[in-house]
């Protein structure tokens, strides 16, 4: 069970002083901080990455003329081996190993021997996390959420294009305004959702530079090419300083604040099928696949599909909101804090694969009740029609009120007004 | 790898009209609707109280008139086997099991024969699963948050007794103020975490009310004694309104509030702490078991344990931000977007435990260096008391600003001022 | 216009160099930074509770003998001036005044001389300020939050005394499950906002809590009473740690999450009441007070009380989030950064004010529809009490999910199935 | 004092029942709910971009026909005299008018009579206050935004070029890690507020596009040239999507977002300089326009103006954080919950100018002083480059490490070890 850290309370009961008493004075390991400090259950992620970049540096170190084509070629087989255990699942963690970085390391020294610790040659921590997590992300957007948010853009334009003669009430505050196509309606979110698309294709572009090359945080004395190093994992440029280059993660931040805006519109757009899939709207029936029976009540079709779809708008915004409040008045530079990056990128991430997808799913099989949604089209809704053609509009708006509260007064429609009613009205 | 849903993408590449086409027609299953929809790799910490849920519910039936002896004994035995499943790691989860309350049922009637659905009479998974978060929350709160908040501040008094002679520079603004005792300052922290605790332990009377017996809104239409339940399980008290009961998460947002407050405060001390223990500064020295060296540089010995610490209150707070927003504007009762609930408050309480822990643990290994703390001591720092002697005090600040000034220019410390400096300056 | 700070951008088409140029080299005076650094504009709202406490801490300089009886009494004369002046609105603001507190000192200087400089002994700007706020926030809750919460719940229930006999149904998943009452309703909402008002008693305990005293931050080095102070002030106690006193913000924070709590209740009942007064449900009417027509569409009448009310659950959120973050890796003791409470605070008090006023508006003069709601109640909804009386239940609830289907399937009320159609089902 | 609403609670004192009672049924007006509703108090900012929106609206108008060219010359002469009295302070708002279109509008009227209301055909108060908030903000990004941000980067540039001379510890995890220059920790700033700068740029493509022409959802019915009006105004584009054009507040989140990330660039930079800015490590010294003295303690300079920077981050996210919690679920189209929109969006940009140019001046201004920054570069800090000297790396490091150890337990520097010292070392 994740982040499952043991209860240690059982230290509390045995006595005696607590301070520099049974902590022990100056002890060694405290087991809780090695959990706390322990990255590998989470980040090993980003193990395949980790290879491609080490790989590539080992490429670059070998230009440079730090490894010969022996020790380059050994480190790259060894590095294929891991990517292979890490494949086929057979990959052994050790207790030591707390993060994916030095398992990865120490997996290496153990198969190819002490050549592997020259593959670390200028490169630090440091550097190393931000480009994994920049190559981790860049791979995610290119192989799937690219993909994934065009697919619901697709949907929405099709359903739009065979459904364009569905009619049904807009609304503005929830009340009936005018009426509109379904089309309509459909391609408000496709637009939506296309701006979410330009904004992500923005933000890759921040996304995909290189910080190898940044050292711990003043740079790497060895001449190493970078632009060569970049080119062999795709990067689109470099960092241009190495003090910001191991510490800054606005290509998370502004992942996570482009997440929370994008499943803030699919929340809408959730809670809209919510209110149009109840007995009273009647408008849509969503696929029973996305939808959930009740334990009590068989009548029941929950929409339990779009619920979750708007509670993601909540969960991945408190991912943002949480790295943000880690960052602020941090010191320049690493600061462990930062650690708190990736479980927060990961997590958003993870909820967005099945938000798009299960969004998708819904809109392509939700069922339009066309026969309800016109009749939900009452003449009143006309209104404003009715309005514009008296000159000038705003006189008009006052006349039409009248004419709307009359028709109300008589339970009738307006439609089923006489004549003689609407001169009683003086315009 | 938590929460990583299996990339759908290849659906996209199939060709032919996305809706109504490749998603199919009003199709039955979506394998990422069922991942999405599931809580059961996460909700299974909940096994043991659902458990203790149950035997319960399944007494109050039997005192109800509505199991008969031999099955409510049947019951709880089935119960009980399922308890020692989970505690062996031997409960087999089922694909189908959606959540530890279903894989629960769905075992006892293995085990015990349609009897097991007896147990269900009148109850609803909505009252069920708020009765549980409840019980699991009350026992996280007895059996550890409260003892870890009393061990750290017992570490900070007693290291306050300890090291009552120390004095080292009071700061406002970061800047050397006036001079302080050490306790003085560790005390400050004691009396926040005590005002923690007094906000915990009124939370906890309400985390403690029992929902069990709302339906799943409108109530137990059978004649379960509520109180006699109640009893049985520890709580407090009931819930006094069934729509409330089962979908009231304000439990659930108080202790995240909590825990945010709670953490903001550990953040404060990390990072005074981190600052003291710069070279700069030099006043603590962190033990070895909550600081770590640098794979560049061996000299260094950051401290990442106050790093972390400070870190949390961000990732704490998110969850807490998270949560609150999936709440905003909700329709009464339950929705599923209350889903959420859960591995919100898991992953804050699986927090506080290290964090709480590790700051306990650093604060009791930690080295004052007690020279330097008072050489950090300057004369100018008692210009206030300077001030004091000399009335009205607002003039006289005025004046021992000017001779903080005349010092300042003469390069010299105030005490190194002459009579002839100070009579050159009116009073 | 509130904030508004002017343009400064002239200054940088001067040309030249900028730093250590245009900007001068130690300038003495940048306006922009007076502005950005004053909080007069929004803390004359203290000027009251400034005077109260400067009272008081007058008196208890007498009591200490640091006053004489005749500087005493000029004191308290010269406030009692003060406060005049600002209830007739007639206390001119000089432009050096950056807070109230120096403004009321600067003013009470004028007006008896330097005696008015005694009354700065031994009190610190810190504890002043810190003392102001607390017996502000406690005066909000006592004189008007206290009483707007008890007059909501007063609303709910006396509604709910009066319309018991109407029927509704209540909503799972926003879909209709069982028959509840109204009053049902109301009440779940009365109970919540009761647990509000429990939260709040509990919560004014720790602002009424007197922090002067303090000085800066290492306590007050003359002979005053504090706990005479205090209860000059209506305090309940005293802060125990003076470094704590002077930075202590756990009461705004408190309160904000309180609030935030609390109008997250009231934006899932304005979502209730915005659904149900759609033309759709047609449930409920909200008063034309507090509704308002469209510019263009004149036969509207839009929920606007109801939109503020479920919108101001995030702008109080919002505040929240935003203090919470301010505190987070703070060092001990004032900061600047803590004089970002005060506009927090104001702007939560003020519009939870305006918030639980129109609810309690628009809760005591809804109309609700009667027929309407009790024609919502389909025969369907009783489908789990028909599964109550088969035993066991679960099997009971597969059953009654066919007689369900086949209802819908014949497109009848299940109360219109025949005796054969019930038989054809094998229970 | 802004947004004050006053007690109404002398109401609740009157005895009698609340409901249906004190309120009155459905009573037509409650003077809360008109303060509560009204948005002049803050939106009046927009008075300007209003009058040009319908300026250019008439003369659409008038293209199409719709206003002849009397009307449009006596709109257009309308709205400049309207202007005027904006710019002297001379226009009265009524107590009426609940925002500043409707004040304009109602001016207008005034001054020209009945054709004032033409002006208003097919434009909705939904797109007129979309179409002016985007037109305000984007005036707001171009005349002084986008300055700021040039200005600071500027200064940081200009700095760098000369004082590249300058030494100084580089700090990770607030240890004394590697030598830097100075220059190249200014330039780390400078690189990340550029990158800030090129995401305004991208955003504000976003910001100027134009929704009027949406009406009040389903779209304008007259024949207006939406592109020629758009080029009137100075957009880029047009909104596609009529529905989605009057509800759409992604540019003000999106705004927010980058704001906020930017912000909490400059908190980070401001906790640098505060604790560069200590006694203890004495780096740099804040010029006196930017710092402030202490009430209590002459001695001191506290770095006001880089605290309030700090916590402007936090302000400036819980902006960002309430409003997105605002649109979280919120139903299609507009809603009034949009209105809080606006005192975000200002309160942020304010705070921004000032943050922005207190930054701009404190780092033109600050002085840093050389001798201390280079006395504390201890050779421990040429670690690294030791260790690079001995191959391969990963075994130098502990080979370093333990010369490190020695010097420390011999209590010397690293350079005053001995030959032998280093030779009992073996490597």
């Amino acid at each position: 069970m994740k982040n499952t850290f043991q209860n240690e309370s059982d230290e509390m009961e045995s006595g005696g002083k607590l301070w520099a008493g049974r902590f022990g004075d100056q002890r060694s390991i405290d087991p809780v901080m090695e959990r706390f400090n322990s990255s590998i259950s989470y980040d090993k992620r980003l193990c395949y990455v980790d290879i491609l970049g080490s790989k590539a540096y080992a490429t670059a170190l070998f230009k440079a003329g730090l490894l010969d084509q022996v020790e380059c070629a050994d480190i790259c087989h060894g590095l294929a081996t891991i990517e292979d255990e890490w494949r086929s699942e057979t990959f052994r963690i050790n207790p030591s190993d707390e993060d994916v970085h030095s398992a990865n390391e120490r997996r290496l020294k153990e198969l190819i021997g002490s050549a592997g610790g020259k593959l670390h040659t200028g490169r630090s921590r440091n550097d190393q996390v931000a480009t994994d997590l920049r190559l981790w992300l860049r791979q995610e957007i290119d192989q799937s959420l690219d993909g994934f948010l065009v697919q619901i853009i697709q949907v929405l334009i099709e359903r739009a294009q065979d459904e364009m003669d569905i009619l049904l009430p807009g609304y503005t505050h929830l009340q009936r305004a005018q009426p509109i196509r379904w089309s309509h309606y459909l391609c408000s979110y496709a637009w939506s959702l296309w701006s979410d698309w330009q904004r992500l294709m923005q933000l890759r572009d921040r996304v995909n530079v290189m910080p190898l090359g940044s050292g711990a945080l003043a740079g790497n004395p060895f001449p190493i090419d970078r632009h060569y190093l970049s080119d062999l994992m795709g990067f689109d440029s470099i960092t241009p300083n190495s003090l910001l280059g191991v510490s800054d993660r606005d290509f998370v931040v502004e992942f996570l604040s482009w997440a929370s805006i994008l499943s803030s519109h699919l929340s809408r757009l959730a809670e809209d099928l919510i209110i149009y899939s109840t007995k009273e709207f009647n408008f849509v029936t969503i696929a029973d696949a996305y939808s959930t029976g009740s334990s009590l009540m068989p009548q029941k079709r929950n929409p339990d599909g779009l619920e979750l779809i708007r509670a993601k708008a909540g969960r991945i915004f408190g991912q943002m909101a949480g790295f943000s409040m880690v960052l602020k008045g941090l010191p320049s530079a690493y600061n462990k804090d930062l650690q708190e990056d990736k479980e927060a990128l990961f997590d958003v991430v993870d909820n967005l694969f099945c938000t798009l997808q299960v969004a998708a799913g819904i809109l392509s099989t939700l069922k339009v009740n066309a026969e309800k949604t016109l009749g939900a089209l009452s003449s009143d809704m006309l209104a404003t029609d009715l309005a514009y053609h008296l000159v000038p509009f705003r006189d008009a708006h006052a006349t039409v009120g009248k004419i709307v509260a009359m028709a109300e007064n008589q339970h009738k429609d307006i439609a089923a007004l006489t004549l003689e009613d609407l001169q009683s009205i003086s315009i």
